[in-house]
């Protein structure tokens, strides 16, 4: 199964694709789609959306994992973020793509075995999962193949 | 100027058009775009974009005047509304509509003349200044007349 993942945000969306086969998980691609920041909310939103468009016909994935939005520091970053993963969600929608949400524990879980585990644990142990030779660059992407192999490990482990 | 204002939401977006005329306000038109409590969030976030299409396409607005979004009470609502807002905003950036964005106080100071009026006050000028027998249902309709009144009054300022 062709998996993108998603880490949602408003100046980078990070993006990792895998195929998730039999518990095993091939590295297919990662990257961000990024919008600078003197630009007009409305123009970003329009960059995000084509561009998550663009992702899925480049890559033609089975199901998209997003991580779930949680509000602690910075609010009105916070309403930026959920408005650019509206327009994320409305692409796949758009592209019948079926969407799956994961908090960062359940990630933690299934990459680590450990809820709590450390952001540079998740990271080191994406890139040893994925046969990478170093941890991807920028860390959104890497956070999004996390969010992927979650997924991977969750539909597998509903199919069983 | 044609102006339509909007009052975003996730459940209820409401609607009020105007045109707006050397400090006149005609009334056009107002409603709600609704989407069902139980319908899937992507599903309803590509509803609420069509609709806000369809809206524009029907009424041809120079001009989208939109509430703020601030975040008090309840986040999870919050996020919802913010993601919903997203695809409303990418919507008129589609259509090449330019988007203007007002505080609750700054709507009540151009309908009221007083930023701290009640709801109730806000509700019976809009429909006074509109020349209309009763005040707009559903609420939603009628705070987004008052956004659309807000957003000509501060646009004819502007051009003095």
């Amino acid at each position: 199964m062709r998996i993108l993942g998603l880490d949602p945000g408003y100046a980078i969306v990070g993006y990792g694709v895998i195929e998730h086969d039999r518990g095993k998980n091939i590295y297919i691609g990662h990257g961000a789609v990024t919008t600078p920041a003197g630009m007009e909310l409305p123009i970003r939103l329009m960059e995000i959306h084509r561009d998550i468009c663009t992702l899925i016909d480049k890559y033609k994935p089975e199901a998209v994992a997003i991580e779930q939005l949680f509000f602690n520091t910075n609010v009105t970053t916070g309403i930026n973020v959920a408005q650019a993963r509206g327009v994320i969600i409305l692409a796949c929608a758009e592209k019948g793509v079926p969407i799956a949400e994961y908090t960062p524990l359940q990630v933690k879980q299934a990459v680590v075995g450990y809820g709590r585990a450390e952001k540079k644990q998740v990271m080191e142990l994406t890139r040893i999962m994925l046969g990478l030779k170093s941890v991807p660059r920028p860390d959104d992407a890497a956070d999004a193949l996390a969010i992927a192999i979650c997924h991977g490990h969750t539909a597998a482990s509903k199919l069983r």
